[in-house]
This record gives structure tokens, sequence and C-alpha cells, in this order.
């Protein structure tokens, strides 16, 4: 089981990220047993933080959902793909053309947006027309960076399928000739920013997820542990589709947390 | 001049393929002795085609405006792009969600539209929104070929650059991890296409257009002569774009016509 990545080198576990949709919860149900694994965690003084794609919610919307699924967590420790975009923007201090849903504009609340010199995309299918995404190739044509919040190609909507954000990001870079650069998982950035908080480093810390790409590929390639659970867009052999291998491939969120605090402590 | 392309072992010359904007005008306005030009190659008794990559002109359309700049042509003389997508669909069977310009639907006037098992892709921005572009995505995840008219990234607007077809059809291609059939220049069939109906073949007929790739490089790559003239979106320095070399490259079409008459015959 802990093939995947050598233990010896690794110092005392201290954190662990753990995604939100498909692994604590699946659509508007908790995965059974969640909430008091959670508790488990977090009696084991492990510091935790919930890391998540999402491009429409904010985090208060997610906080909320969460606290009714009666998850025990507080606002500052959700890290999500827009709290990415918005330290970027920070950092950088560029003013964005933001195309993200009406839902995600809070998190970025008070970032200058007058007169744009950036171009942030997230899932905005009213954005997503020819004349706004004229504007914003007008925008990165002229020098703009074009940001992605990140480039899944779709995601599951109760009536099928549905594109992602990922398809316009790649028909911006088309048009422009440029690489947009990602913020969200699985993007090494996106897990040292979720760890630089905690004041942790990669081999303190564990993530765990349902996705294997996203979640165990990207915190992995950063020195973290990854453990995959089959609950949520898991589909089998997903385990093989990351190269080292899971740390561990387990049933549910609360197979992961035994695990973690049997074997890593 | 002659070095780009063998000249010894072609045919007698039969046909010459000219492009239209930016070859035989630019914007409203013909190149100056373009008209003359053209009636001299018809007294020479070769062959003429005018192929274009319009994505939003019927052939009733670009006939009217030629004529209105004093060209001697017929409708069935212009083949387009889009003419090469209804070919396509005839040979195929297939029925089309067609993304194109209301102005375009009557060159594809008898085609079954019905329960649509293809997606057609040309420059359609009122069809460029999440919605349309969402049912386009599910068609082509579900079998649908998806048929592109060509995949500009982009094109010369009154108000400045514009997004082509390109960046939506790559956005598709992203989303459901498959290839386009592009039907337009510089796609080989397109010119074989354009000949077949002339019976005659590539190394019998030269191409006259102000772009090198999908002008002159196109038709090159069928086995054709290519003579790339410095009209229209030509910038220094686009003859060292394709490999080979044009044939030829000159001012205007007149020149090029006058090279034909002079050296091809």
């Amino acid at each position: 089981m802990l093939d995947g990545v050598k233990m010896a080198s690794r110092r005392a576990l201290k954190a662990v990220l753990v995604d939100l949709s498909g692994t604590l919860h699946v659509d508007d149900t908790a995965v059974p047993g969640a909430q008091d694994a959670l508790h488990r965690l977090r009696r084991a003084s492990l510091a935790v933080k919930f890391v998540t794609n999402t491009t429409k919610e904010s985090k208060r919307n997610l906080l909320g959902r969460l606290r009714g699924l009666n998850f025990d967590l507080q606002e500052n420790e959700i890290f999500t793909s827009l709290s990415a975009a918005r330290s970027l923007l920070e950092k950088t201090r560029l003013r964005p053309l933001l195309l993200v849903e009406d839902g995600a504009l809070e998190d970025f609340a008070g970032i200058d947006t007058s007169e744009p010199n950036a171009v942030v995309v997230g899932l905005a299918p009213e954005h997503f027309n020819y004349q706004t995404m004229n504007t914003a190739f007008r925008l990165v044509l002229g020098g703009a960076p074009l940001i992605a919040i990140h480039k899944a190609r779709y995601y599951k909507r109760k009536d099928g399928l549905a594109l992602g954000p990922g398809p316009f990001v790649t028909g911006l870079e088309y048009a422009t000739d440029c690489q947009a650069t990602v913020v969200g998982k699985p993007e090494k950035t996106f897990f040292t920013q979720a760890l630089a908080d905690l004041g942790c480093s990669p081999d303190e810390a564990v993530m765990i997820g349902d996705d294997a790409r996203d979640d165990v590929g990207g915190a992995q390639s950063t020195g973290m542990l990854g453990i995959l659970v089959r609950t949520g867009k898991y589909r089998p052999g997903d385990e093989n589709k990351v190269n080292p291998a899971p740390h561990l491939t387990c049933d549910t969120f609360p197979d992961a947390v035994d695990h973690i605090l049997h074997n890593l402590l």
C-alpha cells in the first residue's frame, strides 16, 4: 500500500488537504461518516484545509452548503481556485476582466477591475458569447496575461455533461498564440499556496480527493502524499492514470482518515 | 524565378485558381487592372475558378459584390469553403447543426438539418454562445463529426481584429478530445475539389493568392504552382513562410497573369 511514495525520508505529518465535491459529499448528500472522520482528524491535532476547483461559488456559499450538511469548518479553512486567482492578482497588481459567474464575484471584492490589463476565465456561461470573448481576445493580444481558474473540459450537470471553462480558455490561447496561467488544481502553485497559510511543507502534508489527476497527481507532484477515494467522479482504473501511483486508493473519506491516523502519525 | 517548383515534368497549363479578397480586390476596391487581367486569362483559353475561405457569404452575395466591381464571372465559377462543406455533407449524407451566419445558409439549401448528426462550424458570432456551443459539444461527444469551414484565428474588421471560427473549433476539439475535419484552404481536398469540376489535375493548374500559407502553401502541397501577390494581407517576408517557396512572388494579380501568359503557356 505504501509503495507509491517513499515514506522513510518524510517529516511528521502536520496537515491534511481535503477536496470537497465527490470527497466529503456527492451532490447534496454527505459521504456517510465523513463529518465524524473530520472530527477525528482535528482531534489528532492535524491542520485541515478544504481545497476545491470551483469557479462559480464564493467561499461563503461553499461554507453555507457544507455547514448545511453538518460539517464543522471555518471560512478561512477553505482554499479555492478563485482564492488562488485572487492571490495572483494581488501579487501582480493586475486589473482583471473577470469572466466568472456573478456568485463568484464577492471573492474578488476590493480588486480593481477598471481599465482591465488581465483576463481571468472561470466557468461563466453568461459571459461566453462572441462579444465578450472578443473583448478578452483583444486584451490578451495586446499583452494582458490570460489567467485560467482551471481548464476542465466539461462537468456533470443534472441534464447531462456541459462545457467547462477549459474549451474557452483553449480557444483564447489558440487565437492569441499564448499560454494561460492556470491557478487551480492540478497546478503545483495551487497546493503550495494552500499549504503556505498553514506554515507547513509538502512533505508534511497529505491530500485526499476523488480526482486522480487533479487531486492526487497534482498534490504528489509537489511532494505531498495523495490518497484517492472511490466516491464522486472516481471510475475503476483511475488510480492507474497517475504516475507515481496514489499513495493509497480506498473506498471513502473515512477510510482515508483511518489510514492516516493508523499509519502516517 | 522558377526555382520553387520544377517545371520540366509539368503538363500544359489548363486552369487558374484565383483568391478573391486581397487578390482581386481589397475591401471595396478592385486591384487596378485586375478586371482586364482576368479577360486576358480567359482569352488564353484558361479555365478560371475563384476560390475563397468565406464562412459567411453565399456565392450569390460574392457574385453580386464582384460584379459590382466590374469583374466578369459566373456563379458556378466560384468555389468557397462553404461549397466544400456542402460537398462533404452530400457525400457523407450527414445532417448538420449549421453554426454559420444567416447569410451563408442559402448555400446549404436542400440539406437536411433535422435531428443533426454532424456539426459544421463557420464564423457565426450569433451562435457562439454557451448554449449553442454546449449543444454542439454534446453532439460531437456522442459521435457526430466536427467539420470546420476553416480554422482562422482572427480576421481584420473595421474596428480592429476579431475572433475567427478557429478558436471555437479548437475549444470544441479540446472539450471532446477529437480533431475537426477542416474543409477550407489550406486543406488539400479543398483545392482538388475546386479542380475536379474543371476536369484537370494539380499539375495542370496554378493558384494566385495573397496568403502564403492558405493559398500558396496549400495549393503547392497538392502539386499545383502557387503565385503569391503583394496585396491584401501580404506582409514582407511572407514568401519565406512556406516550403517549398512560392513558384513566384509578384506585386499584383495583373503581374501574376502576365507571368502565366509569358512563361507558363
